[in-house]
């Protein structure tokens, strides 16, 4: 901070106590935007915690809800996941129920502008408008020329201006959603007030890849309908391919602009993941007249498509996932530890992880220099950025499982499951997360929910952050690998 | 090849049949080493399973045996990894033991020397001496610099001398480890005859990384020798670094020759993996009594030491596997995946490509440009095969457990542990494998061995063999990941 700067904000600091709070909040989220994300979401579930612990929360007799529970139900809230360990449906108080939708919404927004911030950090001082463009078009995930310097810092207006305009977006669409379901929901019987509340809150459950469902039945009543469930993956899937690719795609309607390779990659792998997932579950669930083949035939493909795309984390489902076949389960696994686009509501390591890893198999197969993708070069740092978001997903679900099987001794097929949910805030369930599971384990999957959600977003800006000068190179040598 | 040496191979033709032979082995070795290895590896099994398969091979009364457990014991024998669907002990004849014993010899040496041949060919034409050196020193898993010339090709000649050397210094080593296990085995009661044979056996067994046992009793009757289990794991320790870190760590005794980058790696690493497994397996299963809780106390700590550096590939037990709790389980199948050193008789990802990813997130973490290790600098390419090598071996572990869950149905855990066990040859069982198990997963199994032993050995070469020129670089444009 320059002298000039620092006499003026100490001139301000009788006059507008807001503006030094402002100032210091903004030295905060530039000098170190990792820790001020988690230091934020944090705070957000403590308080979600508490507020939802109170017997003024819990529906019946006015009870305190146990913390485990409390803090359980804030973490899956908060970081958008959608496990539960009480009954959702009849647990909660209307206080409770508005602690819940809100934490939800804050959670959903605050992690898609929190990412954005955090490029825009790392993406230094521009304009805004070309920041979000920015944020499609090339260099958001990091930077390498040197610490960033105070006139480049982002401002704290500018975090607001974004704040607005990533929020005020997700508000049209959750809109625009649900002036498609409320009419269904009328036909369905709903009165008006109730499709209305109820076709708003299953838009947002969806567009925030939440996947809590307000019906009582839950998603069943609705498994054979083509329109809600299109509706529903449109929803997820918008929400899951982050605002970075929205906004491209919204220019690109608009003007034709040329789609980035971010937006591509992530296009791309989303749709190839869709149509795996899609084909195998269809596959190997046609006969269990558990799931699918309890249903009519022409109903199977819609309800295995549906699954596919809510493993990008939306977590809804209209049949019982823990009904499935174990190599069905490994499937889904697979598919939900990858989760959905970045700076998006959904969870995972991302498609465009996966999709640079590839890459990087596809250049050495290939025997060329470089990772390439729709006719740009990927530089190399990007693989090394991937390759650490892997390692990082990995150890929390190996731990995470290795720890809940040693205290539930509960099937690897269930724990796994679980525990990968939790980890890329999925929401899906195989059964192990509910009221009966030991307490220590519901720790162990809020931690990991909150690790999957805290992690992922803030690792890569934790590590663009850094960034050191070399005055040298050491010699180089070349181990064996493989 | 140039034209003075396409004549003078003509006008040998009709006086040396034998080296017109040769010519045109060593063309197919060098031109494409990958795919000569693979040719070689399916040819012995194919050999293998038809030998296996005749009536004289087997104990009795003079059947067949089925080409679903011939083809199983094949693999198994040539890929050194020591699982089983039929009783080893008594199944086969004695004409079915030694074909057995010379398929497990050829496969182990084999997998030694053709994975240094591959090495040789990539690393282009030295001295022999400088190129054994040069495995454990420079450039031996790849070059980017075009495609081998005529003159940098290698000589059969070569690849005999290199096969020779490796196969003298594998016999040494197991006649050194034979006469420390041979004195026990006379304490312990055997005859002369019978100990010398079967110490030799065991510590064959035990240096290739098969892990197969010539006691009927199994290894469970040295379950408290310190002395026996110390040995074993010395020589599975030495398997399972490769022939270039044993090179390079004898010239380190001899004249305290720097050690290399990898040597150092996969030492580092593999004592990492081994303390780690250890203290794991101690923790979580200290009161199994089924496992370590029912051993003595001082005893529980030798069998978890044991059983954690098997995982290495050694695949030997004294302990029934298949009642170690979820958590143990799912820390060994991590433990095998990642398996042993490069050009060694171990199978997995190997450890050295492990190390490369962790490096990778290392040098992330600082926000410095290289990867560096021991205050070398990896080459950024090694990398990408490695990340090659991991999506591969992930690929096929899926594929091979979703089929093999859906063809049995059993639980996770098993079906997992026996998959993994299969891909890194490392021979361990949780109890899928076996003669129970259905006849459509006894191939699926078996081709996951192949592709995990031919595809770990032959894909860094397939890939180093494959090179191409570019002639322009396209625009850089950096996705966002994580
Ligand atoms: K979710
Ligand atoms: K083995």
């Amino acid at each position: 901070m320059s002298a000039a700067t620092r006499s003026g904000a100490r001139r301000d600091d009788g006059v507008s106590p807001l503006r030094a709070l402002r100032t210091a909040l903004a030295d905060v989220t530039t000098s170190s935007p990792a820790r001020f994300a988690i230091v934020v979401f944090t705070a957000l579930i403590l308080i979600t915690t508490a507020l939802l612990a109170l017997p003024i929360a819990r529906a019946g007799e006015r009870q305190w809800t146990p913390l485990a529970d409390a803090l359980f139900t804030a973490v899956s809230a908060i970081c958008v996941t959608g496990l539960s360990t009480v009954d959702m449906a009849t647990h909660w108080s209307v206080f409770g129920n508005i602690v819940i939708v809100l934490a939800m919404q804050i959670g959903g927004i605050g992690v898609l502008t929190m990412a954005s911030i955090l490029g825009l950090v790392v993406a230094k001082r521009m304009g805004l408008r070309a920041k979000l463009v920015a944020a499609s078009d090339t260099n958001p995930s990091r930077v390498h020329a040197g610490p960033v310097s105070e006139s480049q810092a982002v401002r704290l207006g500018e975090i607001g201006t974004l704040l607005a305009t990533v929020a005020l977006s997700a508000i049209v669409i959750e809109l625009a959603i649900t002036a498609l379901v409320v009419p269904r929901l009328l036909i369905e019987g709903f009165d008006p007030w109730s499709a209305l509340w109820m076709g708003f809150y299953l838009s947002l459950s969806a567009f925030t890849n939440t996947g809590f469902v307000p019906f009582e039945q839950g998603m069943a009543i609705f498994a054979s309908d083509v329109w809600m469930l299109s509706v529903l993956s449109i929803a997820v899937f918008l929400g899951a391919i982050g605002f970075p690719v929205i906004f491209a795609l919204a220019r690109w309607v608009k003007s034709r602009a040329r789609l980035s390779v971010h937006a591509k990659l992530t296009l791309a792998t989303t749709l190839v993941l869709l149509a795996l997932g899609w084909v195998a579950i269809g596959l190997l669930e046609w006969n269990n007249q558990q799931t699918l083949g309890g249903q009519d035939p022409w109903n199977r493909p819609l309800t295995a498509g549906f699954i596919s795309m809510m493993t990008r984390s939306g977590g809804l489902s209209t049949i019982d996932i823990g009904e499935m076949n174990g190599s069905t389960l490994l499937v889904l696994d697979m598919l939900m530890f990858v989760g959905g686009g970045s700076a998006s509501t959904a969870g995972g390591i991302k498609v465009t992880t996966l999709a640079v890893l590839f890459l990087a198999a596809i250049a050495e197969a290939r025997g060329v220099k470089d990772m390439e993708a729709f006719e740009r070069r990927i530089p190399v740092d990007v693989l090394r950025l991937a390759v650490s978001v892997v390692l990082w997903g990995a150890t929390i679900v190996s731990a995470s499982s290795i720890i809940v099987l040693h205290i539930t001794k509960d099937p690897l097929d269930l724990v796994l499951f679980d525990v990968i949910s939790a980890f890329a805030t999925c929401g899906l369930s195989a059964g192990l997360t509910g009221p009966d599971l030991e307490e220590p384990a519901k720790y162990v999957l809020a931690a990991t929910m909150w690790a999957g959600r805290v992690g992922t977003v803030t690792l890569a800006a934790a590590l663009a952050a850094s960034h050191r000068r070399q005055l040298f190179r050491r010699p180089e040598e070349r181990p064996i690998v493989g």
